[in-house]
């Protein structure tokens, strides 16, 4: 089968692998339909993740059909069609317990960093039953690949990380995929302003179709002095960091109200410095984390129901094969005016 | 009247001062019986604190005997005794309306502070009718005094913020009255493993005579790498930073584990390097603020069922008149082995 594996920092392939094989009971064998490329395949290739070593398969979104499934499997058959959720999770372990999946004992995010990922003709999945997702007969399948990981991260570590309420004023800094995801998830609980921030004027404007109510350039000026104005002098409720770097953050804790909540869901390859002598009186509370993908079913919902359509979010298709071609688009996203893109199987 | 007023960064005097009128129909004057002196008077006087301003009456912390009455107040008359909340709250403000005293838009921590404080014989305390508390008639004066701040600020920045559940591993980074208080106040949730960490052997000592069930001087080893022994390589569900340091902070944000929490209680007069390259993938939630008091009438039922005696952290007692050397002692607390020290008027 072909395969998109990472050849060490800056280095990638398309090109023939062995097909995976069922290694435990509980794994599934899965054929990929669609896939797509996420910002954190753009960091590996950068050489931040240095878990990913060469060799690797990229990529931990799609959706597809089970090719094989492992005589321990319950949930799934040969033939099913099923979303791939980017968290791997056994469903019996004490983080699974208690819905942390993302730091699931015999799993968490391995796909595509610690084995072989979803870029390819061919994934195993390990505890198949507890990792994959069935997929409605009439679902858009373009929008489900964006329930594998962009959706969820943005709704569980943005809106329902920040705690977003009726009548909040939300900053998202950092209008990228993860960033709209929460714009769009946000809007479940009808804050009164939603102000997406970015430097690239074509997000922005991508941004105010999706719903939110104002933009700031932050190129243009401070953007924490224009935070604070457009709410009173007193900050924002939230403040989602949609970017991931020491400058989206200082947005973040500069313009948080008291009482606020700083939702971190950016991927930081460096410290930031966290200005607790002026926020230890602020009562403000900071989340970071990895998605669970606890809330996949519940997005399904909102997604069959029309309440959110999360096929906006894609901008470019290419077939699967087509794949080194697709990176160099969304490697130059701004130029390319690219949010997500598709891989389809031929 | 006789007030300790501080003078500028370094210098306070015990002198005469025109005792304090009501300014307005809410208002009460209350004649103090007994005061404490708190960490951040020590922080106020080091400099750190700038909007204190010299001539300011220090002090927010206190009970005593209501001497007069605001025409507009309901609660509380003349001669009642009442317990006075380090925070002032109007009880009408949005911020008041979700609880968020702290940062009442009239109030919030201004007693020593923005106004004159309770470090004196008589103080003025706004909104008294909703910043008073009544004691009732067989309380524990000494014991009393620790709900001003102390024993709410360790409930509710440390244990509230921090989530403590049964059978989670909690640490606490400093033994000093608001490490102590959260010591145990965190007991109420039947945490499994409560590591207290200090410098300060005595401190420790305590600290296993208030139920820590393991203490580390921190000044003997590597902490983090304790801690992470101590909880089978996973790290702690809560870190509760009672020191307001850079290097404390650090063993917090070394230390918790994968969806724990950090709930930072200490005053910070620096910033810290927030390790999000390594966090942003945890899943941990930090919180940070000042008491909101909204736990005292809780605190009081726990100290009146005999659930609690905050009465231990008093270690030292003086006369109002002799609060320049209670500050002495109060200022070299390890070499006096000195908690929180009272002091009663006459």
């Amino acid at each position: 089968m072909k395969a998109l594996v990472y050849q060490g920092a800056g280095k990638k392939a398309w090109m023939e692998k062995d097909r995976p094989a069922i290694l435990q009971p509980s794994d599934a064998i899965v054929r990929i339909t669609k896939t797509t490329i996420c910002g954190t395949d753009l960091h590996i290739l950068k050489g931040d993740v240095p878990a990913v070593t060469p060799g690797r398969t990229l990529g931990h979104e799609g959706i597809g059909i089970v090719e094989e499934a492992g005589s321990a499997m319950r949930n799934f058959k040969a033939g099913d069609s099923v979303l791939i959720s980017c968290i791997t999770s056994c469903g019996a372990c004490p983080n699974c317990k208690r819905q942390l999946y993302s730091h699931c004992m015999d799993g968490g995010w391995i796909l595509g960093h610690l084995i072989d990922g979803t870029q390819a003709e061919f994934v195993r999945i390990p505890h198949a039953d507890t990792s994959l997702y069935p997929i409605p007969a009439d679902a858009d399948e373009e929008a489900l690949v964006m329930l594998s990981d962009i959706l969820p991260t943005g709704f569980e570590i943005g809106v329902v990380a920040g705690q977003v309420q009726p009548g909040d004023t939300v900053a998202i800094v950092g209008a990228g995929p993860v960033g709209l995801a929460a714009l769009l998830t946000a809007q479940f609980y009808a804050p009164a302003q939603l102000i997406m921030l970015d430097t690239d004027p074509n997000r922005l404007e991508i941004a105010k179709r999706f719903g939110a109510t104002d933009t700031i350039n932050v190129a243009e000026g401070d953007a924490v002095r224009t935070l604070i104005a457009m709410t009173g002098g007193i900050g924002v409720d939230v403040a989602i960091e949609a970017a991931g770097t020491p400058a989206t953050f200082d947005i973040c804790q500069g313009a948080v109200a008291p009482g606020g909540r700083i939702a971190n869901a950016g991927v930081h390859g460096k410290s930031v410095e966290l200005r607790l002598e002026k926020l230890w009186i602020q009562n403000i509370t900071l989340t970071a984390g990895l998605v669970n993908t606890n809330t996949t079913p519940m997005l399904l919902k909102t997604m069959q129901s029309g309440r959110i359509a999360p096929r906006q979010l894609v901008t470019h298709r290419f077939p699967l094969s087509e794949i080194e071609t697709a990176y160099e688009v969304f490697s130059n996203a701004a130029r390319e005016k690219a949010l997500k893109v598709i891989l389809s199987a031929a």
